[in-house]
């Protein structure tokens, strides 16, 4: 996966909590979904997008996709980085992309993409929001990395 | 806190997940809250009552209030009871009341309680649902234990 | 994906739980990963394997990569059915494949597939544990599907 | 529950992640004792008290009971304050207690307790370690609110 220009990329740290580890001694596998979901979250605001209001607005992103690659692991109390983009944006699909690091010694410990679709409410598949094309006008056209 | 008699406690019985434990080895201290929250989900489901289904005519039935003891813990893989009953039933509170236990050993791990109140699905204040009060008449006194 | 022989397939089944929810009112995706690995711990056991045993005995079955595709969704209270199935089993890989099914119609909602090395306790790549080759002697070979 | 000297209490602040809420749209209950936990683990950073270190050098801090009272909700992205001080430390209880406030209206949303007791990895009941009666010399006597 090529890496976006710096000017896309958005990184969001924080530190792993005690709940996110498991018997492993390590943060559970499953948890880097809910880190990526934060890492797009913080992407979002970051960019003066408020999804809770999309929401309210009768829109959904659910995610069809997802995929990670593990190459390290992550300790209660470590701090940790999220790099999140954009890696495609087209007519019907919407890709994040996510680097997991190590801030201490700049390793990459997971990657991964999550695939969504704009839905309504009820999940049928919609265009995408105004406030969203707005925000993301260079995503009209395919991005793909 | 005095047993109920048995006749209005339900045991159900599941393996604890690997994604349930913590760096510590055990069963994540929060978890047990969802173990209640299965506990009760089955006593339900044991007398016919469709949560569910309440929730689609427009109940909700959240927590005000929640408290455990742990005595004990559980590893990745273990079995676990959960013995679930009403220890109280009023107008404006139904308190569920619960034991974990080690199947193996009979020793009791956790122990709790959760209070809840009947509302609409905007979070006001409602009367018991019908069905409900079908299933449970004899709460319809105090039976506080 | 093309499907196992039937004679190596697990199906488990459970309900939802309601803490696996989200304000979409449907299970979190991440909780696929955690139901997966219900699957394969299911699997597992229901060969005879004790996976907690493993451990004990100083291995570890880290997850090193995992995709999943979303097709459907499911609410509180459904029951809902895992197929878990060995996809490959090479020196160093073992992947596990799962289909999450709703099983009032059949349909498949979720697909995936979780990649998997044999580690010491301290993360170093080990050979099979002999308990898993015992049960498992037909993937000493190639068996991809 | 009196309230702590403000010199005493520890306020963090972070934002609800999607994959905390439920179908009912808001928190899940059951994820207030890990925001108690994160409240916990940001005082004690605060005050330069390492958990991790501790684990490390064999001591852990089980909780051995909790209570939540339940007033209010959180729904995804919005900002949560969480106030953490230490209610009581006698030699064998440490407890912490915890509100949740929403940063926008300052409305109290949840409030509780934890309690605890040192151990060592094995379980057993130790004294305090060193490095934590250093920082809480004041815990040395009964300070129970």
């Amino acid at each position: 996966m090529v890496q976006p220009d710096n000017f896309s990329v958005y990184e969001s740290e924080f530190h792993v909590r005690y709940a996110e580890t498991d018997a492993m001694g390590v943060v559970h596998h499953a948890n880097y979904l809910v880190y990526f979901e934060e890492g797009r979250s913080q992407f979002m605001r970051d960019r003066g997008l408020d999804y809770a209001g999309l929401e309210e607005d009768g829109f959904r992103l659910p995610v069809t996709a997802a995929n990670l690659r593990y190459s390290g692991s992550l300790r209660y109390g470590q701090k940790v980085i999220i790099r999140t983009w954009i890696a495609a944006a087209r007519s019907r699909l919407l890709r994040f992309a996510y680097e997991v690091l190590d801030p201490a010694t700049g390793k990459l410990l997971v990657s991964g993409s999550t695939d969504h679709i704009w839905t309504d409410a009820a999940g049928k598949v919609t265009r995408s929001p105004q406030q969203w094309m707005e925000k993301f006008p260079n995503f009209s056209r395919n991005c793909e990395k």
